[in-house]
């Protein structure tokens, strides 16, 4: 596995790796889910790379950018272990020479959720990703279904932009106990930790409630909100229960349709989401 | 030389064509200006692909879409003769589908000159250019000088986004008497095309005079300003002594100046440029 920093050696490298190529971007902190990326790559891909990148432009004013969780060598052992081929760990500074500023937008599907609570984000993601797509040229990108909405706006970005490449949705990987894996699970206290699952059992609720026959989008909303209600620990942000592909929230719950929502657990916000109808 | 029209057809094609590929943006209605940028792809790129697409979101509501000019039995001869491998005609539809909804904006070297004149413009160009990019992954794209800060916002979108496209910036082509070739150019009247040339006589005094050691922007604008106006023909619109990478107006013209004027001949909009300290 071979490690490089800086756009020229990138491009040096990827010469050398037979095609297709498979993309795993993430932030690093790596846990199961991004591997079980990785692994699905590997299946698919003559070559895997893996870019870690903690994006400051989608992160807000207000948000964890310096404190999110780091161990590049760890990050590193993992990759190589999983069968990554190249591993891309660009700084800052050649991501974002001075001077910068260009932007890649997507409008109306991240307007809503965690669009609405977090100005930008999506902002910033959508350009990291072009980025990304443009310096590695992928047959394919891996994303995970853990981050429903990142996954809608980036599809959407990859038919509006003309990319070839093709975006491949991977499930939500859990703890035992339900809760969704997130490199941000480790700021949570032990007892918060404890109360986190709550937002899995409340998905899993109303999932249940829609398997049964509800079709009213409001009744499943307020499933989850009674579930989250029962635990002190966690308060909720947000629940939706939207159109699959356009994210516009429903009355009635026809064909496929996203179960999400956001909570805090004292200081650390978490978020989760179910398809339903899939 | 093979034609193709849908982003499925064009990337067959492409599979098939050796590296390094050469794309020729263009919207059509071809002059020796495009031309001159497919031979130099021919020279520098084993495979020479041309885009031709009157791209609608470059347009502003008051502009010449509906009657910009198009031949593309003319289009097709010319670029055989010259060598092109592949030329893709998409539709508007296949660029942008039902639902479309994404932008890429560079932000501050958009908002002068033509910006500052066509609102929206450079959106509509670098996100076309984006597209174009990704649908093609080229190695080099060719473009004329004669659109001066088209190209200096397609340079910033390129190094912003980390594109391995080299971009290559080929001299404006101009008639025996001075006036740059433009696919435009059709639009004047007689007597409006045997004035039209004054814009590269108002360039050409400045540039006299700068090489002459006039140092002073204001008096090199100045004089540009003096020769439109012996011209009843031609109105001028702006002119601009600008630093070459940032296009901001310069008070001194230090190194590498950008001069460059817009003006119009009866409804007809011409924009012509000389760079200076080149």
């Amino acid at each position: 596995m071979q490690q490089v920093f800086t756009l020229q050696e990138l491009w040096q490298a990827l010469a050398a790796l037979p095609a297709p190529l498979g993309l795993v971007p993430t932030m690093g902190y790596l846990h199961l889910g991004h591997l079980s990326l990785v692994q699905r790559a590997r299946q698919e891909c003559a070559s895997v790379a893996v870019s870690i990148f903690v994006n400051p432009t989608q992160f807000g004013a207000n948000e964890d950018l310096s404190k999110y969780p780091r161990n590049l060598q760890r990050d590193l052992q993992m990759l190589k272990e999983t069968g990554a081929h190249l591993v891309w760990t660009p700084s800052p500074e050649e991501l974002y020479p001075a001077g910068y500023q260009t932007w890649v937008t997507v409008e109306e599907i991240s307007r809503p959720l965690e669009g609405a609570m977090r100005p930008g984000h999506f902002r910033g993601v959508a350009t990291v990703v072009a980025k990304l797509f443009n310096a590695t040229r992928p047959a394919r990108a891996y994303f995970g279904q853990k981050d429903a909405q990142q996954v809608a706006v980036l599809r959407q970005m990859t038919r509006d932009l003309s990319y070839p490449t093709e975006i491949i949705i991977c499930p939500t990987l859990r703890e035992a106990d339900g809760l969704a894996m997130s490199s941000r699970n480790v700021y949570l206290t032990p007892a918060q930790r404890a109360a986190a699952p709550v937002l899995y059992r409340a998905l899993q609720a109303a999932a249940l409630a829609h398997q049964n026959g509800e079709r009213r989008a409001e009744a499943l909303r307020e499933q989850v909100r009674a579930a989250l209600r029962a635990e002190p620990q966690v308060r909720l942000q947000y629940v939706s229960c939207a159109d699959y592909d356009t994210l516009q929230e429903l009355e009635t719950v026809q064909g496929k349709a996203l179960l999400s929502l956001a909570a805090y657990a004292g200081e650390t916000r978490l978020i989760d989401n179910f398809v339903l109808g899939d």
